[in-house]
């Protein structure tokens, strides 16, 4: 569950200098839907920080709720700071065969969030920001298994980030071979790519035949 | 094709205190094949820089040969910097599904690359690393389709990142749920995640029914 009971009205994305796409423009979006459709789209997002002077990228689960994202992890764990960050969350849809090497490209959705990572610390914020991680990796789930009890929730961190400061970029559609590349003796198009969900694999305490709960069926 | 003819013998990850699994040490791998495998298993890395402070995450393809993972673009692309980079990749294998909220997770494989980005300009090192970059997109391309062309080859920048510091970790199996939570009424295993290619779409300028060139059949 992404999103949230009231999505606010749809605003175009920010264009700060340092999110205005600056090459490829043509694969520039920027309606806000089309970040929160690449985001919803995600089960993997790669955030970016800077530690030391040196960049470090980790990925990791995330949630949606309006204008926020959150993250989450344990206590202890060195990357969970407040401080600028960069969520960057990528699908790709398919392998571009030209004509030429040069014109060989990716199909792909991307969206690039820049800001500064707050720390959660209040309630309800804390425990929504929660849910909507665990919602968004396995919908369903938080009404399903066993809520986080005190000494859970002391052991996690929530980080938020705002969607104030985005790019989106897409590309579709076949090679931009150029004319004179263009033989019937060459082969040039698109290999799609597709991410895919298996069946689910009860673990071993769970009974034969034990019927999958609803939200883990097929819909 | 992303394995050089001759692989140098296996010797362990660098283990300095920044690419040092520091939580869930369970997870880490320490042998260089385990890095090998990650990298070459993907398409998509998440590259890390620093720009005027802050953190950018880019996605972008990659090549490998041998201990050097190579990176392009285009020359006006103000990411492609020497500098100092992070390069990660992950594979999503599941969605973890446990009987308490807390102990949900992700199957997944990541390996992340911490060094300076080298520029390369000296032939034939380009001409190399770009080759490995579309042969590891898409194999058997680089003697099919045109290779690049002078104009072609000063439009293109590459990048060199040193495979010397690196982590990779990685999470297999069911839900670690506590002894307590475990019941016959609450479902808990793994709903795999894989990706998939499709079949591939020609253009509009292919003849109908031509056949496909030999690199994109099944195999």
């Amino acid at each position: 569950m992404s999103t949230p009971p009231s999505t606010p009205p749809s605003s175009p994305l920010s264009s700060t200098p340092r999110t205005t796409v600056g090459r490829l423009r043509e694969r520039a979006r920027t309606d806000r839907d089309d970040l929160y459709a690449v985001l919803d789209a995600g089960l993997v997002c790669h955030l970016g920080l800077v530690r030391d002077g040196t960049p470090v990228v980790i990925p990791t689960g995330y949630g949606r709720l309006g204008d926020t994202l959150y993250v989450h992890g344990s206590s202890g764990a060195r990357w969970l700071r407040e401080g600028p960050v960069c969520a960057t969350v990528t699908h790709l849809d398919g392998v571009v065969h030209a004509r030429s090497v040069f014109h060989f490209s990716m199909n792909y959705r991307s969206a690039v969030v820049l800001g500064e990572a707050r720390l959660v610390t209040a309630e309800p914020e804390r425990t929504d920001g929660l849910r909507a991680i665990v919602e968004h990796l396995a919908p369903g789930s938080w009404g399903y298994a066993r809520v986080p009890n005190r000494k859970e929730m002391a052991a996690t961190t929530v980080l938020a980030l705002d969607l104030a400061e985005a790019s989106v970029k897409v590309r579709t559609g076949p090679p931009s071979d150029d004319a004179e590349d263009i033989t019937d003796e060459v082969w040039a198009g698109v290999v799609p790519v597709h991410t895919a969900h298996g069946a689910p694999q009860p673990d071993r305490h769970v009974p034969v035949n034990a019927p999958l709960p609803p939200h883990l069926r097929p819909s």
